[in-house]
Parts: structure tokens; sequence; C-alpha cells
């Protein structure tokens, strides 16, 4: 068991209809508030209009940002921050997904500590920029997926660059998360489908990344990976269920908070392996992980075979005995499970060519170096060329799991 | 699945050695510190002769506040409150186990906010005072038992009138927790097991309280439950293995933490049927807890059976299909895990006489009255008649749990 220390200091507002208490909440944080959002035009309109309503009923000024990326880019931030300095805001209200999330985190922090967004993320060798204070930030969030509402990491694309980094500060937790599972209902099927996948990598991510022992924190992985399961069928048979939506949010946050690896955090390999098919392609976050973990649970299952093994049986009814065979059979039920919910992708199914694997697998063991030359962090340092190997059994299902 | 607010804004600051943190931490609060703990003689002195040592090392003043019982008596609390305004202490540490952390909360709360501590505490129909603020308290667990150290709650007993009650407030969440498990292996075996039924006690409360359905919790509170009685097991074997320790100390922590019932917190019957024993005998609240909690399942299993059927089976091992039949086999298991634990407790063993049960069972229908006439809040409203019958049925163990 490793040392740690941990809090969760964003308060949780949850209820259906608890969005309209969004006036009352702002009061508390300045005068002025700077909405970021996506751009306009798709089905969250009706959600920032009455978001704005409900300001203008409160008497809170605002400023609407709406041009913020699914991935979202330094040089929009940029833009953002200046114009939440000319405006005089206060504070931030990020409603959307976790782009939109992340993204407000940047223009809070950066606005308040000055520079660049991107001075401050994580990128090989470079010391990223440290932030000395944050505007406030409430989240709304619009989707369950990231946890970003509740958390202080935040992932960022550098436009100029095709690189997509991340970094983490205590000043960017929101002080409140509304989580209004009526407004999740307003997320199409086929993201929800996305999101939960996404989840469920959150989930597994630190699980199979530490040699480190905590029954606790593995006990808490697996209970949300069911409770995500048994919600993820429900929610397919009924989009609109509002219980299901609350129990799915839960799991989002939780599963990307540090609580789910209490005691045994490990390091993110899937998501750094994930990262340049977002930066290169502008691939949705949700899918390239989708696309990653089936491989990546095939290529490592060798080097921690007794936890593969261990949640292959928690959590996908695997009875096999042998830990090596039971490590083996984890990717199997994966995929069987994203067949199941139909939510199964590959390389092939979104347009991307095998082109750039070399200088994709470059930027993973350059951005998120690990132990030795030439590799990222993991279970144990993952060479590029096994990254290599993961992105071509991502191409196409013609490998088959089984 | 119940609307909610939630956070735990507590900093979680864990690993074997961390006390030595303390100087550096306490350095952020303020100049001088009172040092809330028990009287002396007992097996904290050395941890409270190294922490003051710490302090001073650290150049940090403080007064050491050695009176606070096992049960906290609102008259000591309120000794300790002079004290700290005589001595204008600017913040509490709170060294012991939940009795001096509740007894620190009151201190910190009241002392701010002025008036006694009794005042602030839940009595019937009385409307409690209000904290206006709090000064702050950075707890250090010597034992894992009441998760006070991250959350807002605190009971206090009334030695003038034989009453206990409680209150929560989010003015009294400490600061900072240091849970070093090298602290933790200096409890004794035998308060040990009682602090691990207590545990218990807290993970059940809710889960047998409410009708409202979150699988989130419910699996949340199973994985705990499983993890603690993994570890209770393996303390039994080698009370000083540290991480099975700090294992012990996360169950404690998040088992009362609001974490464990998100979406569906209920009622505290079992702590309410048990505040009685320890204010007017004197009793150890966890001692209580293990003597209260088979005849409560018992004589409550038919009014909720779903969800004493879901704990028998998702946490001992009972496969029985029927609801009913299966809620009813709860107590029994959960006697035999406590006989195979040696923790098994009945109020003969702990020489209390059955001629007060009148009279306690009409305080807890007057201190903590139900939504019908002489009841008191539960999974339905429990009656004084039926709280009189779980305090017969815990005299002896003649009454067989099978």
């Amino acid at each position: 068991m490793d040392n740690f220390n941990w809090n969760f200091p964003t308060e949780i507002v949850y209820g259906e209809g608890r969005v309209n208490e969004i006036g009352k909440i702002a009061k508390s944080y300045g005068k002025k508030a700077m909405i970021a959002t996506y751009k306009r035009g798709g089905f969250l309109d009706p959600i920032i209009d009455n978001v704005e309503s409900l300001l203008r009923e409160a008497g809170i000024e605002f400023v609407t940002f709406t041009g913020i990326e699914p991935n979202p880019r330094a040089q929009t931030i940029d833009k953002a921050i200046e114009i939440f300095k000319s405006e005089q805001c206060d504070f931030v209200i990020a409603l959307g997904g976790g782009s939109v999330i992340d993204g407000s985190k940047y223009i809070a922090a950066t606005g308040f500590s000055g520079g660049k967004s991107w001075d401050y993320v994580v990128l090989g060798d470079r010391v990223p920029r440290e932030y000395t204070g944050a505007y406030p930030i409430i989240a709304i969030p619009t989707m369950s997926a990231s946890g970003s509402e509740c958390n202080a990491g935040g992932v960022l694309t550098n436009a100029e660059t095709n690189e997509k980094s991340f970094s983490r500060s205590a000043y960017r937790y929101p002080k409140v998360a509304i989580v209004d599972p009526g407004l999740l209902t307003s997320v199409p099927l086929s993201i929800t489908k996305d999101s939960c996948v996404d989840i469920f990598s959150h989930l597994i991510e630190h699980y199979l990344s530490s040699q480190a022992e905590s029954e606790f924190a593995d006990r808490a992985t697996e209970g949300m990976i069911l409770t995500l399961k048994e919600n993820f069928d429900k929610i397919i048979k009924d989009p609109t269920d509002i219980a299901v939506r609350g129990q799915i949010a839960l799991c989002s946050i939780f599963g990307w908070s540090g609580f789910q690896a209490l005691g045994r955090m490990g390091s993110i390999p899937m998501h750094s392996i994930e990262m340049p098919l977002s930066a290169v392609y502008d691939l949705p976050h949700a899918r390239g992980m989708t696309i990653i973990i089936p491989p990546y649970l095939k290529v490592m299952a060798e080097a921690m075979p007794a936890r593969w093994a261990k949640l292959a049986r928690r959590c996908f009814g695997v009875t096999e005995e042998d830990d090596l065979k039971a490590a083996k059979l984890l990717s199997v039920k994966v995929v069987e499970w994203l067949k199941d919910t139909e939510s199964y992708l590959t390389l092939e199914d979104v347009d991307i060519p095998s082109d750039q694997f070399e200088r994709m697998a470059e930027d993973v063991v350059r951005m998120f170096p690990g132990s030795e030359p030439s590799t990222t962090t993991g279970p144990r340092p993952i060479t590029k060329e096994e990254i290599i190997k993961i992105y071509e059994m991502s191409q196409n299902s013609h490998l088959t799991y089984s």
C-alpha cells in the first residue's frame, strides 16, 4: 500500500432540476461569469439558453464563450483568457463535457497565474510552469465521462504542434459541480456509449498499472465497474432514465477522482497511447480509448497477470484458476462486452490510416518517458515497438480476441 | 436515487511516519495549538510526547488538554473551550480516537461561535443553535473506528442529564487528517476488535435504512464490508501489520463519510438505540454497537427484507433465494462472524442490568422522534416496545441466532 494525500473538495450538488440553483450558487463567487461551452448549433443549445436565462434572473452578468472544441486547443483557450480578462469576469461556469471543463480549468488557472495555457502541461523533460492560484470554477457537466467536474486534471491539445498533453493542479478543483441528471439525458446514445467506455478506461487504468496492493481500492474499482456495466445495459434500453444517468454520473466522477486508486495509484499508459490519436486526427478521446483498450489488454496481459486475472474474474465472470490464462481472457471478455453493447471500434471504423504509427509512438515515449530509454511508463516500461504493435492491432477486427 | 450534496474537504495525509509532518502542517494554521487528547497514563503517552516534541522542534507553541473522556462530556469540552480562549490558541490538534476528535470539533466550533457545546446538539424538537464558524482542526487519529477525522459529525454526552446526542456542521471538517498506520498499531487488540465492529455498524446503518435505490452506494458499501472482514481476520493474526491497519483505516474513514450512502442516505436507528447505553452506563460506543447489532438485525428483518437479503447474499455468503428467508439469515450470519472473531458481546458481558430499559427506550423516542408518536426513525418507524425488545434480546446469548 503506497502513501498518498487525497481529498475531494468540490461540492457535488446532485439532483434532477438542480441546474436551477446556478443563480444562487454563482452569487457566492462574484458578479460576472464567463460561461465556457462548445460552439452553438448542437443539442446543448437549450441548456445554454436556460443557464443564461437563470443567470439573468439572478442578476449575474455574464459573457458566453462558445468556442471550445471537443479536444480543447491551447490556442482557443488563450483567446478565452483574453476575453475573460478584458470582460473583467470573476469566475468561470464550465457548461459542457470533459473538454469544456478541462478547458475552463486552463482559463481559470492560467488567467489568474499568467502566461499561456500550454506553459503548464507535462511535456517530456520540460519542467511545467506552476500556477499561483485560479479563479473559481463552477462545473455543470452535460455528459458523464471524464469526471473532470470534480477533479484537478485537464488535457489540452496544441493545434500548432499536434501534441496533446495534460496537467494537474489543486487550484483547479471546481468549487461546485451541479450534476443534474435531467441535463445528462440530452446526450445522444452514441456519445453515451463512448462515454461509458471512457469511464471504464479510467477505472481500469490504475487498477492495471501498479504493483502496490490495496484491496480497498480494488473493491471500490470493481464495484464501480459492475455498477457501470449494469447501468450501461439499462441506458441503452432507455436513454431517458434519470436514475440510470445518475448512477453513470457517479461512476464517471469517482472513477477518475483518485478514490478508485487510494493506496495504489499507478501510471496511465492507455491514456498516453491514445493521446496522439486525438492530437493528430482530432478523434474524440472516448472513441480513441475504445479503440486502444482491447489491443492494450492483449499485448500487456503478461506484464502483471495476477491483476489482469483479478479483474477478469471479479468483473467479467472468468473462472479460470491459472493467473496467466485468466489474464489472457480479459481482452477477450472486454471485446465481447464492447460488441454486446455495440461499442466496439477499430481505427478502420474511424478512417485513421497507418502511416503515422511510427511518429505517434515516438511522441508517446518522448512526451511521457518511462524509466528506460525509448519507453513510456506502465505496469512495466512499454517500448516504442510495443506501442506500434498496439496501433497495428487497433486497425481492424481481423485480429480476433479469442 | 435521492438528491444529495457531498464533498470531502479534509485532506488525508496517509503513510507510516507521516505524523512527523505535523510541525510543517501546523504552521499553516497559526502559532499556538491546543492538543486535545485523552488523559495520560495509557498506551497513547509516547505518541503524545512525540507530537509535543515535533511541535517544539517546529517552533509551534501549544497547550495540551488531556481530559477528554471516551464518551466526551459537554462539561469537559466547555472547560477545554475556556482554556483554548484564555491561552489564545489558534487551532486544535485532535490526537486520539473518535471521542477526542468529536470533542475537538465541539471545542473548535463552539469556541469560535460562542455559548456551550451542548447548545448545538440534536435534542427532540429543540432547534439546535447554529455555528457561525470554527477554528481549524488537524486530526491525528490513533485508532480507526469513527471516521470522525474526515467528517463533520460528532457525538457528545451530557453528564448532568445522562443524555447522549450528536450534531453535524460543515464548519467542523478537519482541515487535515494525518493517518499514520504506525500510530494505529499502538491500539490493543481488544479495542481494535471493537473498532472493526463499529466500522461495520457504520457501513450497514444507511444500507439498511432507506428505500431509495443506488447500486453505486450498495457496491461501495459491500466492497468496504468485504475489505473490512478480510482485514479484520488479518489484524487478529498480526496486530502490527501496517498495511492491514491502513486498509482498516480507509474502511473507517469512508464508511462514515456519506460516500457509502450517495443517493440513498437514510436514518441511523442502531446508533440512536445504542446512545442511551453509552449515556447511562458510560459504555464505549463501539461495545454498545456490538451488543445492539444482532438483535436489531433480527427484530427488523421484516421491515425491508430485500435489502437485508442483499447484504446477506453479497457479504455473508447466503444463497437462499427467498428474500424474507435470506433476510432472517443475516443476523445469524453476523453473529457467527462476531463469534468467529471473538467479538460477540451481550449486556450481561458488560454488567448492564435490565432496570433502565423502559427509560432508555423512552429517551430514544423522545430525543430522536420518528414520524409516528412514540417511535424513532428507521427503515420504518420503530416503536418504544420494539426498542425494549432489542434491549431484552441484548441481555444474554440464550436467545440463539439460528
